[in-house]
């Protein structure tokens, strides 16, 4: 319960070596229990199977659990809209060519908000139809498949960085400090690389199959991506459409997934100035006081970095609030500290 | 240096009141120094500013400085799109009234990705013109235009929230405690209370201006501020246009940032229930062991909190081990805690 008598190894190690960057490191590798949010999240229903033992193994359970219900949500979206559609295919004009695809095909233009406008609603119910579609579209792509889409990146994030170590040896966890350090660079890279590929895919499939000249299959592709879909080239061939429904979901996607991790990079760059400045700030008196968490009139290791953290604005005063509270129910002795014997106490009471 | 003669005012004041609500009341006071990054992000010009005394006070100057520069850089982006296209007006084809309204229109239409389709570009550079212009309009949207438009929003929720509470005496401590809680909140009701009233004025607009019937007009605002502009109703009277130009980029935006801020809110409430969850789990014999920072045996308030938001994935090791190494460098005297004594040290050496 007192600090007089106890060594303090953290300190006594940095007296035997001056290598402090050995030190972070092993400390990096002790911390194993507590997970780490930001590499992988979790879902709360996988922290409480996780405690409730071994799950049966179907193929559908191989994959992510929120992946898999992505791909149903995306199916029954798709489904409903197009039977709608082709319930009130005379309602709507434009070039058509097959009367299922064209509805799916008009679903897809319309939820990814490309809109091309080559075939378009013509009564008052189909035209609200489109616009409850759109919606629920936008919906749609912006909450559920752009998560579908992250956890994608992020999956092939991790066997790309362990892929680059397959030479040198490296262990687990400096493959997760590579990751976390560049985590938001690495998945830039992939979502560009993928995204050429698609335009690239794009033009090509444009030129050959709608029979367009490189320049207006590479306009069309531009214009569809974007979502811009002006609609003076599109997809007329039975072909073409077929395509275009798994091209133009994937890539209007991937082109907003890309533009997202552009602007969390350049967080990512301000914070870490955040984090300098903070870091290479003078320390004043008034901090210590400030930092002085059990108004001991000293400042622990723990209570400068919880002060660090509130000052680089990674947590806040109510985040610590509550765990606070939840130290002062478990420290049954009330001494300050929790050793094992309050934890006894705790759960004996 | 020794824990054991002080006394833990922390704990002693559980001792007089059981109130436990007023201490973490008195804590959040008590936290004045630490800026709270999630309230007000500063930029890092201004803390600068800031320390550099009083700042010059233009008109420019009252303005919040990034806001400012989006200011700047819409009218540039839309000064030279203008520009360019009002040069190659003959290769653009389709419904044309004025000149360079045209061309601002075209260039509105065309940043926001609704691309009606009811003019487009008819050459090879018109086509890879516009190709560029919407990528980079994009990417202006998506970087620059919404920051602003957070900023907008959260400085009329700090009103908002003050007006709430005009009629009960609160200190500006409780307003922030109520914003930090609610933010999320408070942020989608308003932008959907502004949605509101822009798809109510963009409906009336198109109905009493461009002579469209009212579910006509409801279809055209629904397909113009998704970005879905099939372009079969657009907007063809010069009034129209110029409404068009200021209504097309403030809805469009909102639509945007409404569903960001809908995302947001799900996260938050995944993001509690990990929380609760983390602070209700059973707390181990190994929990301590992990969260011992010092190793001195047993667990202080601070180390507690570090741990606990390590679990909660609000930061990771990485975080605590930068600003570990800075401790290190402060604590001269390695004792393991921060006094006033290190400090004199550190600053005179």
């Amino acid at each position: 319960m007192t600090n007089r008598d106890t060594i303090q190894p953290l300190l006594d190690q940095r007296h035997q070596s001056h290598h402090t960057v050995d030190i972070t490191r092993k400390r990096f590798r002790r911390c194993k229990s507590a997970p780490v949010g930001e590499i992988a999240p979790v879902e709360m229903d996988e922290i409480k199977n996780d405690q409730s033992g071994p799950r049966s193994k179907s193929i559908l359970d191989k994959l992510h659990p929120s992946f898999r219900k992505v791909i149903i949500y995306l199916v029954i979206y798709l489904g409903i809209g197009t039977i709608c559609f082709y319930f009130v295919r005379n309602k709507i004009k434009g070039k058509k060519i097959d009367g299922v695809l064209d509805s799916i095909y008009f679903c897809v233009v319309t939820m990814t908000t490309v809109g091309y406008g080559d075939m378009v609603p013509n009564s008052a119910t189909t035209k609200l139809l489109a616009c409850v579609y759109v919606f629920s579209g936008m919906a749609l792509v912006g909450i559920v498949l752009s998560k579908a889409a992250d956890y994608l990146v992020e999956k092939q994030e991790t066997l790309l960085i362990k892929a680059m170590h397959m030479g040198r040896r490296v262990g687990p966890s400096e493959i997760l400090e590579e990751i976390e350090t560049n985590k938001v660079r690495y998945k830039c890279f992939m979502i560009a690389a993928f995204l050429i590929v698609l335009i690239v895919v794009g033009t090509v499939v444009l030129a050959r199959v709608e029979r367009l000249d490189t320049i207006d299959a590479f306009y069309c592709v531009c214009a569809t991506i974007t979502t811009l879909g002006y609609g003076d080239k599109s997809f007329s061939t039975k072909a073409g459409r077929i395509f275009a429904i798994f091209w133009i979901l994937t890539s209007t996607l991937c082109l907003g997934r890309f533009f997202l991790y552009v602007a969390e990079l350049n967080a990512e760059k301000r914070q870490k100035e955040i984090v300098k400045w903070v870091l290479s700030r003078r320390t004043t008196n008034v901090d210590l006081e400030e930092a002085d968490l059990d108004n001991d009139g000293v400042v622990g290791a723990a209570e400068f970095v919880v002060y660090k953290l509130k000052e680089m604005g990674k947590i806040n005063q109510l985040d610590v609030a509550a765990i606070l509270k939840e130290f002062e129910s478990l420290d049954i002795d009330q001494s300050g500290t929790l050793s094992n014997t309050d934890l006894t106490l705790a759960q004996s009471s």
